[in-house]
């Protein structure tokens, strides 16, 4: 088996992992969006028919012009002026916006201005971080370091990786479905529906068969499904993205069952797995560690998992880094060390289900997976609470993922305004809550539905509900339990 | 036609543009080491044979380890001072590195402390800049900002066009390209040889069948080569690569006579354009709006050329983005404005041609192309001293881009070193300096020789050159003017 490690080991810190998600979230659209953009551009076909061009929908919503400078400008300093002035208010701006945001994978507890005396410096780590560069203004010492502190992490030798810090999450999973496709030229690439939309794309940029494999209602990839799927295209080898952390539901592909399942059914040295280490790939070895009760039925052993992903030698997508997010990241790790995450994913973990708590006390439907700080819950009904929480939504849910920034004083800020502003949306006689049975399953939908005929919702919400999370099954079958 | 302009749109204020040279630089050659991987990795065909699996080559030259506090730290400091000492000697490091710098087009001239309090937050700009995202820790309104001075720069209309600000000129080639595919699914992708190594990167990643085409000694596509593949392939759509600024000779394709030869060979409206507007695309606005009697001769109308290649809308190839990258770019073209660049870029042209004087007097051979800042000449014979200035080399041939921060005295500098080194190198009756006719030209070689057999190479170096500037033909057909 071959494989490689993809976003944890990427990563600025946990930081940089899922794009933004539209407020209705389908993988297939968006790939769609991007990629088949002949639609939307002049041309001709060979046979003369034309096609039709569109040029980009550009809104100029938000924009700070950029304004020549007068010629006495340097003289009366009403330039800098106007910039500081511009930059204050920014900066306003990002202080409030930082405050009340929930719903990305971003630890805003972010302070690196220790790092001043480098903004004087154009710091670019062109291509291999192993192989020296004639640029000399570069990072790659630190690249490096920051490079083996993961490998100790993921139990790899020093000399058993290859990895450089990539741009972004997506940069990632390009990188190692390409290594896949390299190995094995006619693969499939299966990943679960709910994998990140950048799978799909890098399917579509690599002209790769793509097969979508079905999910569990946790988010998981469903292997009775995948070995079916694996059965219809027994001729050709498999490349699989397993997600350590899918985006929406924080749910972890059952690695070992993956691998069993391509074992049983003839794939054994015919298969690649790229691992999209997400948000929970710098998580995960914290967890396993920790002696925390609700970690005791883990499935499988990922950091077994990781070892068996071994990484092959490839250069960089990219070929200019910047060379500030490797220091950034040397000096972010060299300060919290091992001891530090821990503490910090333990705490993620307590607050994660500090806010699940809360919610089912509420009778609001919730679910968190095993091994995950992504809290989901019923979508709140008002635009512009979700737009003023950065809240990410997929249909009738929405998530908050408890990054080590999300403190309990800020989770209690959010529901009680959540809760305040939900009893005006659902008063009673009036507009239900929507059923969630299909999304997070019925033991964590606290209103009973008849299929997808939602317009059978019973609308009283449960009011008692603080120990439920130890009941299987809360409302299946049940009109309320109220 | 339609098309679309590359890095010069997308980067870091002309920073960021050429991926590292190795010595000897073959973009094939490149190419195929990121791309062939599968012979390096650990596998079984279809048939049962095995595959090989070589680990990547992963030499620890440069590590700074990232070492775990120490239980105690907090209370004495030491992690502090530590990290303080590490991150002090590297400034240091940094201050050298940049003070002898010649070889990359990057403006070290690189002064953001001004920003110091932005670096308190985790700024990412999701996909596309001009759509609303849920994350509002973004700097979207900096980025539309900077994109329509880029769009006024080009002559193009603010609803005109789409973009976004790149991690890399790399990615600005990648998704130029992939869009032309998807305009054209079956196009053949033709590039000059001296294109950059991405755009050859992206044939291979897009599975796209590439031809390359010849080159002229400037270093510019050869339409008649040009003329002959298109001819072989015109069954095909053509997606056409176009230098605005090859990586090592600093030629400038031009872009009139590529679509001329385009429409008379049957391609009209079935041909897409992609510009790499790598270092000239900034540049060449301000170059063709200048007085300055070297570009009397100008080929193309570059601007025209822009307008003609339209941008269609489409989706970031990355995911997350640097959301400070844009407020940087902001922040410099704010305070220089247009007049401040176009005072830069003739800056940078007069030291390059003061640069090229130079070494020609010295009777070094040299070749400076139109519209270019990119000075060519003879590679230093020590990699030393390579390595000391940060020199790109090729070949026979090393480059210097005179970027802003290179000044007189630093050209000085850097000819003293030079030319004192290059006595010792050459001394008298012992070996000579390379022959560099098949590289920059007979006109621009100091040295006669037959053909390729450059073991006939004359041994005696010119000493009087100071006017050959004017003069067409210096060496051809001699064996030494003096």
């Amino acid at each position: 088996m071959v494989g490689s490690v993809g976003n944890g080991l990427l990563d600025l810190g946990g930081r940089e992992k899922v794009e933004p998600l539209p407020k209705e979230f389908d993988p297939e659209e968006i790939v769609d969006s991007l990629l088949h953009s002949e639609s939307n551009i002049v041309g001709k076909e060979e046979d003369g028919t034309s096609r039709k061009i569109v040029l980009g929908r550009n809104v100029h919503t938000m924009c700070l012009e950029v304004k020549e400078p007068e010629a006495d400008d340097e003289i009366t300093g009403e330039r800098e002026a106007y910039m500081a002035g511009v930059l204050a208010r920014y900066r306003r701006s990002l202080i409030d916006r930082t405050k009340h945001h929930l719903g990305y994978p971003y630890n805003l507890d972010f302070d690196y201005g220790a790092l001043i005396h480098l903004q004087h410096f154009s710091i670019n780590n062109l291509g291999d971080p192993f192989i020296e560069s004639n640029y000399g203004v570069h990072s790659r010492q630190f690249e490096v370091g920051v490079l083996d502190w993961f490998a100790r992490l993921w139990e790899l030798e020093k000399n058993e990786y290859w990895g450089y810090i990539t741009n972004c999450g997506t940069e990632g999973n390009l990188h190692g479905i390409l290594v896949g496709r390299e190995v094995f030229p006619n693969g499939i690439l299966y990943a679960s529906k709910e994998s990140h939309y950048s799978v799909f794309k890098a399917a579509r940029m690599y002209r790769m068969e793509c097969v979508k494999v079905a999910t569990l209602v946790s988010g998981e990839i469903d292997c009775t499904d995948f070995r079916a799927k694996l059965v219809q295209n027994k001729e050709k080898p498999a490349i699989i993205n397993i997600n350590i952390g899918t985006t929406v539901k924080g749910a972890v592909d059952d690695l070992d069952l993956v691998i069993q399942t391509l074992e049983e059914n003839g794939f054994k040295d015919r298969f690649y797995i790229h691992c999209d280490g997400a948000l929970f790939g710098l998580m995960m070895p914290f967890i396993k560690r920790s002696a925390m009760e609700f970690w005791a039925g883990t499935k499988s052993d990922v950091q077994e998992a990781y070892r068996k992903c071994e990484c092959v030698r490839d250069a960089t997508i990219m070929g200019s880094r910047n060379g500030h997010a490797p220091i950034f990241l040397w000096y972010t790790l060299n300060r919290k060390g091992y001891r530090g995450f821990q503490k910090e994913v333990q705490k993620c973990l307590r607050n994660a289900h500090y806010l699940k708590n809360r919610l089912k006390e509420a009778g609001i439907g919730v679910m968190l997976n095993e091994l995950s700080s992504t809290v989901v819950f019923e979508r709140p009904k008002d635009e512009d609470f979700i737009r003023q929480w950065q809240l990410v939504c997929e249909g009738n849910i929405a998530h908050v993922v408890v990054m080590p920034n999300v403190t309990i004083e800020k989770l209690d800020y959010f529901l009680r305004e959540l809760l305040e502003k939900r009893s005006h949306w659902y008063q009673e006689g009036t507009i239900s809550p929507p059923c969630l049975a299909a999304e997070i399953g019925e033991a964590n939908c606290f209103y009973w539905c008849d299929g997808l005929d939602v317009r059978r919702l019973i609308r009283t919400p449960l009011a008692y509900c603080i120990f439920l999370e130890f009941v299987d099954s809360i409302c299946s079958g049940c009109e309320t339990r109220a």
